[in-house]
């Protein structure tokens, strides 16, 4: 499959997975996976997908701007960087945000998330 | 070397340069390194320094927000994660990018830029 194809894929199932399901992320993390979120460091899967069901806020919407991808080196991994918005339901403007990810692929022949790293762009 | 202290440390050095002297960030890329420059993809350390030292201004000052890493794997590489603002000489807003780093080590105990994705955060 075509990087560019797979790093859309990944980044259409992973915001609409955000969106419906926060839970339902668990299944692309592992125990060694790390996220950093607007600078808090969180390892493991069961913790990020904690982290991440705790936000306070209940309903969103990510709406992706821009996708880039480059393969990360002889391991077979890919890196993706996402530009985008986050509504917020009840809020009136929009939140800008950037985030990577780093995948690495399974024996089973998918991916999941090695890094996650998540900033809030403020104006 | 705690690594978000070598992060901070590579991170300066890499906007200083740019700042001062383009040229010089030659030596931070290799063959195969890549970068996505706004969605352009330009790969090795002369076709990269030749993108960059092309940019359609002269002087430029990088102001660094946030700086997050994390280890990439066992390959012993480094993911960068940057945010901030660039102000263009003679422009009067700032505008505001996003930039992640895969630095790898060389055999000499230093490190390379073996990805690159730079993307603005238009308002």
């Amino acid at each position: 499959m075509d990087p560019d194809a797979l790093a859309k894929a990944f980044v259409e199932h992973y915001y609409s997975t955000f969106d419906a399901n926060r839970a339902g992320l668990s299944t692309l993390y592992q125990d060694a996976s790390m996220l950093t979120f607007e600078g808090q460091k969180i390892q493991g899967s069961a913790n990020i997908v904690a982290k991440l069901t705790s936000l306070p806020f209940q309903q969103c919407h990510h709406q992706i701007s821009t996708v880039d991808c480059q393969p990360s080196g002889p391991a077979g991994g890919m890196l993706v960087f996402v530009s985008g918005n986050l509504q917020l339901v009840g809020e009136s403007h929009a939140l800008k945000f950037s985030q990577m990810f780093h995948l690495m692929p399974t024996p089973q022949g998918s991916f999941y998330v090695l890094n996650d790293i998540f900033r809030l762009n403020y104006a």
